[in-house]
């Protein structure tokens, strides 16, 4: 029992150090070693968590990156009675409190897609996966806007989802290409607008 | 004269192909030995046009990727009175002339900007100047566009450039991410729906 927590807690380690590397180097240029080296494990001890690096990089894909985009943009919305204004006091606040490394880095799920997806299949596949999870979750909470009466009546939900994900995902991908935090609040002035030129009520932030 | 501009022609020949193998493979995956064998040039002959590969990148980034951007997205609007008409109509002429290949190869700024930003300052700064050229010429066309009635009267001119770049670039890469060419409907609809919003006029599409 106790060995089973500590493997799962060692494995959880490695994935965490694992993301960090990643995140900062990118997937190709971080090695076994250079992940081993941040970590108290023994690389044979990594190779039994992970028979190899893609496996890692799979994992990472399925268990931290899936999280992080949920955690981060649709389990907040939770929160919102009107999910179209939790969406809207989301952005607003992933914006705020992204750091300026976190800027010039970007969004590790697009880096990821854009460095892995036409290398390996796997990986594009999986990271497919984590996009349709955030559209698909972003979607249901669409739905009981409109069921709640804060869309307008003739708006598609699902179009809607895709729009918003790809506002989300386009606005940290052109401030880091720009280097400039002020886009940002260009990016978020539009994303309001759209989303309040779909709602049935005025939902302007104070 | 003669041999000015055969050596014009030649160096806009090397250009063109590396352009090719570029988008096909990315930059750092392409070697000078592959742009010469798809050549008529020698290596000699690469190296006096361009002194390294590097070279030959930042003239790129310069004179084709710059052009090639305007060229899509921005001088099309000359043709159009209603310059917000002319932007949906264009986001859907490209989106439907987009090929299979180019759909999955996504949009060669975005792959440049990813793969090089981040390793060469010159790169980026060149990148970014594409970047702000295609912002920048956005906004003379809205600033038309506010100028003889097209826009309410409140719009923020630049702040929509900057939205409007960062769906049309952001629609490219979620629609490479996914793989799916039917979410591209949706994000036009998307677009269209946003340069509605705030528009002065109806103007839908027939």
């Amino acid at each position: 029992m106790r060995r089973t927590r500590d493997a799962e807690k060692t494995r959880s380690e490695i994935l965490q150090v694992a993301f960090g590397e990643i995140y900062e180097h990118g997937f190709q240029a971080t090695s076994v070693n250079d992940m081993v080296a941040k970590t108290n494990v023994t690389k044979g001890a990594f190779f039994h968590y992970f028979p190899s690096k893609n496996d890692l990089g799979y994992a990472l894909t399925d268990e931290i990156l899936r999280d992080m985009m949920l955690n981060r943009w649709v389990r907040p919305l939770n929160a919102y009675r009107n999910p179209v204004q939790g969406m809207v006091r989301t952005y607003r606040k992933l914006m705020e409190e992204t750091t300026d490394e976190e800027l010039s880095l970007g969004c590790p799920l697009n880096n990821l897609t854009q460095e892995m997806s036409a290398v390996d299949p796997v990986f594009r596949d999986k990271l497919r996966g984590v996009i349709q999870a955030w559209i698909g979750e972003t979607e249901k909470h669409l739905r009981r806007a409109k069921d709640e009466g804060y869309l307008r009546p003739n708006v598609d939900v699902r179009m809607t989802a895709e729009v918003a994900v790809m506002m989300e995902e386009g606005s940290a991908a052109l401030v880091k290409s720009l280097g400039d935090r002020k886009v940002y609040w260009s990016l978020y002035d539009g994303f309001r607008l759209f989303m309040e030129s779909i709602s049935s009520k005025p939902n302007r932030e104070a």
